[in-house]
């Protein structure tokens, strides 16, 4: 059996504060020297999506407008009172030096952090390896998250 | 200590887009050999239900009538606008060749993923053995869970 | 690599339902003899509370009032319907002998669950020390979590 040392963390939530989590712990891991790979699916591809709208069919143009991907667009999961609440959780997180969600994806991604979008999830939502930011390795499925998760001491499901 | 080879999953959540991920993955995993528990509590409890009406006492009655259980029934946990949202993620799902949930069941079945009701879950919501689909194990409590998460490489809460 | 047995969950919710999955996890786990930590983050905060008002700033009273911690003030994450959801789920959990949370989390201290705050989340939820029931660890940060993580067979976030 191989050595598992690495952190696996699927990202599912598309909620702010969930994937501020998902970053802050994929950072620490990656900062510790860990092997860490985040499998980004459902909601959470907005988070490396450019920010763009997406989709081709009627359905996936509408999912496109409701569910508009991009770091810096999404709202945290409690609170938001139509984008107040983003407006408001910046403005605490400013004011306490924490590294806002666009600069913590960098620091993940120049520790080494793995950031793979899940294939059948922009197939369903119809989005393109184009509407994804550069940095995003190969999309891939379930499988190869699974062989992460083999090579790893805690893998989690945010 | 034990080979560590095995996926648990503690589905926790009642949404539809959770249970599919959770789903998915166990799919994956029994595919690639790996013993799969998918323990079911909480809200969870409804993807393994038949669909009837459940619950004996008032609020055993109202609770099953608002948290009606069924894997056809159940609606995402986002943009459901009162069921439209459900009819729409099947309409994409279907487009897209997905497999639906109820079909994504009966391949983890068939491929020996188990299947493991939360005793105590099914008491307090006042859910018997004969509201739950056939194919389910005998209902368990903590200790059988963590006695998988022992035996498995990943353990997630969905 | 030290022996793995350990539990570790990381709390992020304060939604009631998911709080007393995260306790009846870390009680049974440590029941079973295992080293059991629970990390409290973001929302999770609230069930190691006192659940006195907090903060100092203008956002930080704020967020304060609107998300107020205490372990018998947080509601489920459904049917909440303004509080009647929590006095029903506590009517139900009364009725089938379930223990109740403040219970539960007496029962977690006495087996020797560690329950640690997030030094980041108290910082930019202007939550002191103070503001936290006396049972709790030392606040600490990602890398205290991911220590535990690694002496542990199951790392859930919840």
């Amino acid at each position: 059996m191989a050595d598992r040392d690495g952190v696996t963390i699927v990202v599912f939530s598309g909620d702010m504060d969930k994937v501020m989590a998902a970053f802050n712990i994929a950072v620490g891991a990656a900062a510790a020297g860990k092997e860490t790979t985040m499998f980004f699916t459902f909601w959470g591809i907005k988070a490396i999506q450019k920010g763009n709208l997406t989709g081709k069919s009627f359905f996936g143009r509408m999912m496109g407008l409701l569910n508009r991907g991009g770091i810096n667009r999404i709202g945290p999961s409690r609170f938001n009172f139509g984008g107040i609440g983003r407006w408001m959780f910046k403005q605490m997180m400013k004011a306490h030096n924490v590294t806002p969600l666009e600069e913590l994806r960098k620091m993940a991604v120049e520790l080494g952090v793995k950031l793979v979008p899940c294939q059948t999830s922009m197939e369903v939502m119809e989005i393109g390896r184009e509407d994804l930011i550069d940095e995003v390795a190969e999309p891939a499925g379930v499988a190869t998250m699974l062989e992460a998760a083999g090579r790893s001491t805690a893998t989690l499901f945010i």
